[in-house]
Formats: C-alpha cells, sequence, structure tokens
C-alpha cells in the first residue's frame, strides 16, 4: 500500500466535506466564521477522520458512509485545540506553524468559535441514522469525566507532579478517547458485530495511550525546528511526563508496549483491515 | 392558579433532577465537577426547564416526561453563561448575587466547566428516544448561527452601534433561540402535533423577544439592588439596545405587542395550557 497517497486522498476527502460544512465567512456573523475556519482550515492532518473512514473500511463499508462523522470528530477535536491554546490555559501562540485562534480574532472570538464548532459536531452527530447514540458516545468520550477532564487534570499538573496514575488517566482522557470514539464512529457506521467494536475500542485506547507516551518523548528529545511548537516546553515547566516519571528507557519500552498491543488487535480484519494497521504503523512506528 | 407555588413544586422537581445527573464533587477532576456544580446551583429560576415542562403538559403528557430534555437545556444554559461571563467576554463578577465561576476556580477552569456542562447538556439529549433530533435541534439553536452568533454580534455592538435588524438577530439569537427549543423540547417528549409544535415555536419566539426587550427598558429604568447586577451598565458603555435604538415609549410597545403576539399563540392549548399561559403572563407581564 502507497501510504503516503492513501493519506493524501483521503485528506483530500475529508477537507472537501469540511469545506462543504463550515459555514461560509459571508454567512453572520462573518467574524466568527471566519475564526471557526481559520482553525479548521489550519494544516490539520486529519488524523481522526482518517481513521474513522479507514475503521469503516475495516468492517466492510465504503468510506463515504463514515464521511459526515469524520468532519463531527474534526470540528470536535479542534474546538479542543481552540480552547487548550487560550492564554488562561496553554497559551500557545502557535500550532502547526500557524497562529492560533486567539492570537488572531482575540480571546472572546477564540472562545465562542470553540463553542460554535464544539455544537457542530453535535448537530452533525445528530443528522445521522440513530443519531443519539453517536450524540451520547461523543458527549462522554469529550465531556468531564474524559476530554475537558484530562484538560483539567493536564492544567493542574503544570504547579504539581502527577503520578503515574494521573499521567495515564490524563493521556487516556485527552488524547485515547477521541481516538477511540473515532475508529468506533467509522465501525458503527458500517454496521460493525460487537467483536469487530470491541477490537477497536482496543486499538483506540492502546494506540492513542501510545501515540501520547511517543509524544513525551519527542519532546524531550527534537527540536523546536522539527515539531513546528515549542520543543522542550513540557520540561523546562516541570511539567508532569512520561520520561520525567518513568526515565526515557521505561518510556520507550512502555510505547513499544503499546503499540504491539494496538496492532494486534487489529488482526481480526483480514484484508479490509490493510488500511487501518497500515495507519496504526504510521501512527506509532515514529523515530522515539 | 397558585404560580408561586406551581414554580416552586416545579424548581424542586428540576433541582433535584440536575443534582442527580450533576458528576459529583468527589469524581475526578474534583476542580471542574465543583465549578460544575458551582454554576448550575447558583441560584437560577430554572425557566428554561420549567418551561419545558408546562410545554409537555399543555400537550397532555405528564411533566415528567420532559424533565431530562430539562436539565439538559439548564446545562446548556448555564454554559453561556460561564463563557458570557468570562473577562474576554461581558467580563462580570457577580451573577444573581454570586461570584461568577471564573471569579472562584480561575479563567482556565471556567472555560472547561463550560465545554463540559455543554457536553453534559448533549450526552442527554443523545439518550433520549430518537435523540438524535434533540441533539440536532440543540445544536442549531445553540450554534454558530443562534445562541453563539448572537453573543459574537453582542461582543460587537459594544464597539460599534448596531441596526434595530441586528440587535434583533442578537436577542432572536441570544434568548428566543434556547426558549423556543425548551417548550418545543416539552412539546416533542409530549408527543406533540405539528399545529401544536408550530404554535409553541411562535410562543418561545415573540416571549423570548418580547423577554429581552423588557430587560433592555429595565436595565435603562431601575436600579443595582432591585437586578442583583449592575443596573445602567449597558448605557454607559454605548452598548446597543432597544430603548438606545427606538427611544423607551416605542420599545414599551414593542415589548406589549411581542407580549399578546406570545399569548395568543398558547389558545389553542385550552386547559392543558394553563401553566404555560400562566408562566407567559408571570415572564412578561412585569413593570415595565
Amino acid at each position: 500500500m502507497e501510504l503516503e497517497v492513501y493519506l493524501k486522498e483521503r485528506r483530500e476527502l475529508v477537507e472537501a466535506a469540511l469545506e462543504a460544512r463550515l459555514p461560509s465567512v459571508d454567512e453572520r456573523p462573518q467574524t466568527l466564521h471566519r475564526a471557526m475556519r481559520h482553525s479548521i482550515f489550519a494544516g490539520g492532518k486529519r488524523l481522526r477522520p482518517i481513521l474513522c473512514l479507514a475503521a469503516a473500511e475495516a468492517c466492510g463499508a465504503q468510506p463515504e458512509a463514515a464521511l459526515d462523522l469524520g468532519v463531527a470528530l474534526e470540528c470536535l477535536h479542534t474546538y479542543t485545540l481552540i480552547h487548550d491554546d487560550l492564554p488562561c490555559m496553554d497559551d500557545d501562540d502557535f500550532r502547526r506553524g500557524h497562529p492560533t485562534c486567539h492570537k488572531v480574532f482575540g480571546d472572546g472570538i477564540a472562545v465562542l468559535a470553540g463553542d460554535a464548532l464544539q455544537a457542530l459536531a453535535f448537530e452533525i452527530c445528530g443528522e445521522q441514522n440513530g443519531g443519539g447514540v453517536y450524540a451520547k458516545e461523543l458527549a462522554v468520550t469529550s465531556g468531564s469525566r474524559h476530554l475537558v477532564g484530562g484538560q483539567v487534570l493536564d492544567l493542574e499538573g503544570e504547579s504539581k507532579r502527577l503520578t503515574l496514575e494521573e499521567l495515564r488517566f490524563v493521556h487516556l482522557s485527552k488524547t485515547a478517547a477521541l481516538l477511540t470514539t473515532s475508529v468506533r464512529f467509522g465501525g458503527m457506521a458500517a454496521g460493525a458485530s460487537e467483536v469487530q467494536l470491541e477490537a477497536l475500542t482496543k486499538f483506540g485506547q492502546a494506540a492513542g495511550l501510545a501515540f501520547q507516551v511517543i509524544d513525551d518523548i519527542l519532546d524531550v528529545t527534537q527540536t523546536s525546528e522539527k515539531l513546528g511548537k515549542s520543543a522542550g516546553k513540557d520540561v523546562d515547566s516541570e511539567k508532569s511526563t512520561y520520561p520525567a516519571l518513568l526515565g526515557l528507557d521505561a518510556s520507550r519500552q512502555e510505547a513499544h508496549r503499546l503499540t504491539q498491543e494496538a496492532l494486534a488487535a487489529l488482526e481480526i480484519f483480514g484484508a479490509s483491515g490493510a488500511a487501518l494497521r497500515a495507519l496504526g504503523n504510521y501512527l506509532l512506528e515514529r523515530d522515539y
């Protein structure tokens, strides 16, 4: 499989669907719609939608069956980035080399652009067949017990050392929860069996955790240029990370173990799971 | 009808349902759950849930049929208050005599408490029978084209004069949209007919607009003590209001006209609409 070509094609599919779904900048209030589009079209990799489409394929459906849900996932993810970047949160001026939403539009509009993207994610969920199930799952994933809860502990971790168990909760909540929902949504749109949904859930959890551990490792070992954001920031601020708590070697072992667990979960999908397996490899077999 | 008794009973029903539904402060992350509860239990009148229950009754159901949806509406409403009060938005330190969420917990936690309450609103919508329909309607109502959009124009109105048409959009978006959804949700939970839903929609729109015009009038004519917030603030900051654009007399006439329109829409409900009509009177026949 030519993964680069696959990723490019999928990204274009997702970009076109986002373009069609986001309110036009000509529509009132223009500032808000510009702010929403600024962050949605700021060079994201579209990882969550692409995983969603690949999971639908793994379960025997056409990727288009899960495209709307992919758009919902990207809206939800982007809202969390906008709010996380605010001065009262992580205070980041740049993301993927672009100025963050509040730097361009001000803090108030950035809060509201995030709020509106969250609403749009649920609007799309609600429109699907059996939309209540999607709305419920996305809400639980993004609510106080997962995504938002993880961000709170992450904020608290800036001023006090988290335990390994707390850090694991942060990573599960902030990254693994939405990755898991991404592949589950693809499976659900494809009418997956319980066994298939369980396998996707296992993959999402392990891959999400692995991804975050690897991010922590790369943050310590790489330079600003390569990452496009301020590297070493987490270490400078004595923020709790896997390397800080476990050491670099043990963190690498943990990342490796989780990666194997994630990829093993996909074995049941056979040939139709090829793209999803390739994505798993692409995500996790980074140079750490 | 003893409206005071009715309101007290309904409020207690709603409070108990909110108490049962909001995550416990013992659950991690405790700070976040404390912040969510701080704002949810800060003395709100529970107007939207009570309207929702009364609309369900008007359409022949028991109020309990719409109680979960009432909780969802209050979560959604409370999230918008938390975000509107932030320093980067309206910058309010007090609401209903209580310190606002960000004053107690800091701006970051306040943003996240609002985000989590929005998610909880959609979680509850998703759980209902035919939950996708509720999620979709609440998302449209609260999204960039209505609630959040209205707040953006409201923010912009602080620095430039809005036209009457723009101000009407702000009021329709910020207040009337969610009031309309509140009564519609009650009707939908009760299995209302199309005609009944149309009447509830008309009532919500007219009552919401009337309520906002009256608020603008009272802001000009009343004192701080009576309102429990800084009166005259809107005039001081040359913010666009109905009295500022239309004059006080014409604003009063407009409020009266809208009130009559709202109450007329409820005539079709006969005896079962008594509570909803009484609520309409209570809301709109204030001393302005």
